[in-house]
């Protein structure tokens, strides 16, 4: 390395820039012995496009774009031809070198291309951080962003950050849980409602009311260390309004603007159907995948390949920096799907383990399918996503509602067996998400009014079926959240026992309120007994029509068999034993798991009202 | 041929048994030419299979099969081998001739084999045969069938028949369809309730009630000439348990029975998911496949390979006798599914322009698209049903709902789009069948209390979307008819006029009340307009998401664009045009053919409450 700006280099801390010609160099160091050796450098400063640039140690440019905007340069190396573990790269005016940037290639960690990655052995524990626990109070505020602390405002930004997940990881870890999704922590510097983190304006940066990027690295090493993986919630679809690119775009079709629209903004009319509906109008289907999320969310035009790039690499970035175990993307049917399967490619390419899962709220197992790699109704629709997890929100969507019937035709629990009736369109069914509730949605502890029985029914069900379990903070200790009166606020209260002057600390089991205490002594046994349960993992299922609204499912393979009854009556039912054969044969016994109890499989048994058994066979 | 049998057979008429010995013969009688030369041939008399069979005319047997009834064989012979039209099957003892039957092999009508048939072009006209118009008095009742005619009865037989049907072509062909489908008009020889037709008692024979084999010929000819299509209701999941063959089953397993059912019954649960559902138990599977549709219905198992081949035959048979124009079949989704992909591919290998329609009485079109050949969805299931045709009972299900309600994120039109919005699931989204009523469901005019709107409504969605539009007998007058109330008699009540006694007759449309007036002349109108119209028939579809509960859509080609409009809501909407610029480029004008008014496509129009139009682009 040429010694002068190595001294420079050093001079200039972290930010790493040798003079202020040089605003943003993404991303800002990289990776030797990555599969696809090749990178792209976007170089930001003014006029920069107007120079020339020079790598150091006789590295080649393989490619430079210039943009429209001349204040962007697109660098693009060959990883393999460089020997040195850090570069320059000089910006000349003529033979004069006028700004250089130290650029680095670290060393990947062991394996790091062959990391296990979330599946249907974990259980994932969704987390907003603003509202979770505030581990560290002198980030409340930072000067650098616009909003400040005010827990008082529901849609505030409250003080929950890394350091609190860190310090609770053993209560996560005890509840069963072995993922933890956090819903966006980067940067997001809007002037109000930026705690949801949606509208990142730094994809590289830790918000620092979060706290670090080296915190967050912490975070997913200290899951690591447990076994537990680390899953961020990845926005491919919009950036924040107030992005440092926003107000100097690259390109103009950067983003997506109507010049029929208010500045450029069109409000998305969210039929993201018209994604495989080869009938819709090119004006809905715009409006769909183009038309902003929200007032505050450009639409970013992933057809772009400089964009693509700028989102391929900042993904795998944060994989390779912070050790992540998943991704859930966001908005998923709101992307350019082809681009979205480039995406996806690449960083599974990269990492053939990962896992990724799309938030794919769509109505019924014919669409949310067609977004599951391979899938044949992808394939009916000409596509193949390469996104290897979805999310089952036609279950979800039936979930509360056949708890709250009577039998009927498709009632009650008919509608949550027609449901999985759908799951041979899934050619990876083992990894769907499944859930009953999210940060989006309405509690269900809320639909229930704080039901326990209805809230152990539900968690029986997501916690046995195929599937990856998600579970939202909080539900575990009974907490609700009215989305219909409180709006997204209230349905992202903050944890009790968060913030030093919370008077209930839930975080500690012995202060737990007595109804808390049954919301997470129920959840903490079952998600704890399912961690080991093979069957329950990666095991087939069978599903038995309802009968008097009373659902009975098998999990199992060659080791093992669990029952898992739920009663969805008022009163006690019998089940005749004798309806399920097939899948009692060569058993004798068995023990619920929930009640602890055993007893004989011998013609019939009773089940309580409003009651789940998850029932071990012997 | 042997000169003595011919003796002998001329002289037993009809028949065409020379003794007792004999006691059926199926088929009848057969076509030489076919694709398939082969043909078996079922021979029933007493012990018959105790004897010698032999064929006249040095013809060979290929294949004799005995089965655990004696009383039973099954010839298989190759057609193109024989060079005679008539020859004898006989049957001896030693060399003694003890019976003998006149095999016949007709000559078939030109073009057979390439024979049209219905599909999107049509508009299919669905009757009850009882209950339609009593043509024929004469044979209200028949010496040899159980139940009389008592037109009292709701569920009794009300004298409907063939002849009633012949008489009113007119009617209907005015009306503007093009296609009939009757339910059943076999043989049905139950004591109650046996005017549905469902619990046939012959396949190859009409019931003397509705006529006879010669007439259902001749209604079918008559079709024919006016270039419309008659199709037969075919039924291969049941037969009625007074089916002679009931009496006296070939093979144990001719049929389904249960050894710990009531004499061999159990009901079907219904769940016809479990045939693609993997994770189904065996239980529900054999349930729904195998259990009775009703006590009346012996479950059929066209597993095995003589049953399947005589119900092949039998719709050959149909087909080529009666020159028929497709087939609708019954309760699709409860057979055996391998068997019956290969009967559909036996009858389409024959008749390549086939069209058989399945009533796949479904609720998703993950599922209903699974049954339709080469579909993805079928494929994700492992499965190619051969079938050509389905119907979309999830549109069905969503039409009324959707008329019922205003807007919201997933109600009022949008429904009826959301449903739309997965025909890319369907191989041949142009040959499926739209209905928004049959003679199983509510009346629509029950439904909307006999709004004319709503009609209106319902009847321009069915005419005038993709598919196959079904309309049911009588709601074209504005007949009513409540399930829920008066049973499934009150949803097939007496079409007025179709008894001399009736006082009012709607077939005579000077005779029309004035409110059957207006629901006829609507549907007159617009049937006959869709009569000639390519773009409805085979155009592309554009779908706009609905915007405040107004839906609207085009179809076009490259001759025409229609543009229909939907306002379903209870006071006038404008429509601004600029939303629809894409399907409006190089139009100026507009003729909505219900109204007949034509009018500027410049900026906007006003659309009444509750209204639909259906306008060509000019």
């Amino acid at each position: 390395m040429n010694k002068i700006y190595a001294v420079i280099a050093l001079s200039v801390a972290s930010a790493a820039f040798s003079q202020k010609l040089l605003d943003k160099v993404e991303p800002a160091f990289w990776w030797k012995g990555m599969k696809n050796p090749e990178l792209q450098i976007l170089v930001y400063g003014k006029n920069i496009a107007n120079n020339e640039i020079e790598l150091s140690d006789g590295i080649q440019i393989k490619d430079i774009q210039k943009v429209e905007n001349p204040n962007y340069i697109f660098l693009t190396i060959n990883t393999n031809e460089i020997n040195v573990s850090k570069f320059n790269i000089n910006i000349k005016k003529g033979k004069k070198n006028i700004g250089s940037y130290v650029y680095e290639l670290k060393q990947r960690q062991p394996n790091s291309a062959n990391r296990e990655s979330f599946s249907s052995k974990d259980v994932m524990y969704l987390i907003m951080p603003d509202r979770f626990a505030n581990g560290d109070e002198k980030n409340d505020s930072s000067p650098n962003l616009i909003e400040k602390v005010n827990r008082n405002l529901p849609n505030g930004r409250h003080g929950g950050d890394l350091r609190g997940i860190i310090n609770n990881l053993d209560y996560i870890q005890n509840l069963g849980a072995t993922a933890i999704w956090l819903t966006p922590v980067n940067e997001d510097n809007e002037k109000v409602y930026s705690y949801h983190g949606y509208a990142q304006t730094d994809l590289y940066k830790i918000d620092e009311r979060y706290g670090t990027n080296e915190e967050y690295k912490e975070l997913s090493q200290k899951m690591n260390k447990r076994n537990m993986k680390l899953v961020m919630d990845y926005v491919t679809n919009h950036w924040g309004i107030s992005h440092w690119m926003m107000k100097d775009l690259p390109t103009k079709d950067w983003i997506h603007s109507f010049s029929d629209g208010e500045n450029g903004f069109k409000r998305s009319n969210y039929k993201t159907t018209t994604q495989f509906d080869t009938n819709a109008s090119e004006i809905d289907k715009k409006l769909a995948l183009d038309g902003w999320f929200d007032t505050t969310m450009p639409d970013i035009n992933q057809k772009n390949p400089l964009v693509l790039k700028y989102l391929t690499q900042n993904a795998i970035w944060w994989i390779e920096y912070a050790e992540l175990g998943g991704f859930r993307v966001d908005t998923y049917p709101y992307n350019d799907k082809e681009a979205m399967a480039k995406w996806a490619k690449a960083i599974t390419d990269e990492y053939p383990k990962f896992n990724i899962v799309g938030e794919t709220w769509q109505g019924t197992a014919g669409h949310i399918s067609g977004w599951q790699k391979n899938s044949k109704t992808g394939e009916a629709a000409n596509y193949n996503s390469n996104l290897p997890s979805v999310m089952d929100f036609m279950l979800y969507g039936e979930m509360p509602k056949a708890l709250k019937e009577k039998e009927g035709w498709d009632t009650g629990m008919n509608r949550i067996y027609n449901s999985l009736s759908s799951d041979f369109l899934y050619p990876d069914i083992n990894n769907v998400m499944i859930f009953f509730e999210n940060h989006d949605t309405e509690r269900w502890n809320e639909i229930f009014n704080g039901d326990l029985n209805a809230y152990k029914m539900g968690l029986t069900l997501i916690s046995t079926l195929r599937g990856i379990p998600q579970i939202y903070y909080g539900s575990e200790i009974g907490m609700r959240g009215d989305k219909n009166k409180g709006g997204d606020a209230d349905i992202r209260r903050d944890f009790p026992g968060g913030w030093k002057s919370d008077k209930v600390n839930a975080f500690n089991l012995s202060n737990q309120t007595p109804e808390q205490k049954e919301f997470y002594q129920f959840t903490q046994k079952l998600l704890n007994w399912r961690k080991g349960k093979e069957v329950i993992h990666t095991g087939k299922t069978k599903n038995f029509a309802p009968q008097n609204n009373v659902f009975v499912y098998f999990r199992y393979d060659e080791k093992e068999s669990v029952m898992v009854v739920l009663n969805n009556n008022e009163k006690e039912e019998k089940l005749d034993l004798k309806h399920f054969e097939e899948s009692l044969k060569g058993f004798t016994k068995g023990k619920d798991i929930i009640s602890d109890k055993e007893f004989s499989l011998e013609n019939s048994f009773m089940i309580p009202a409003k009651t789940s058994m998850v029932i071990e066979l012997k």
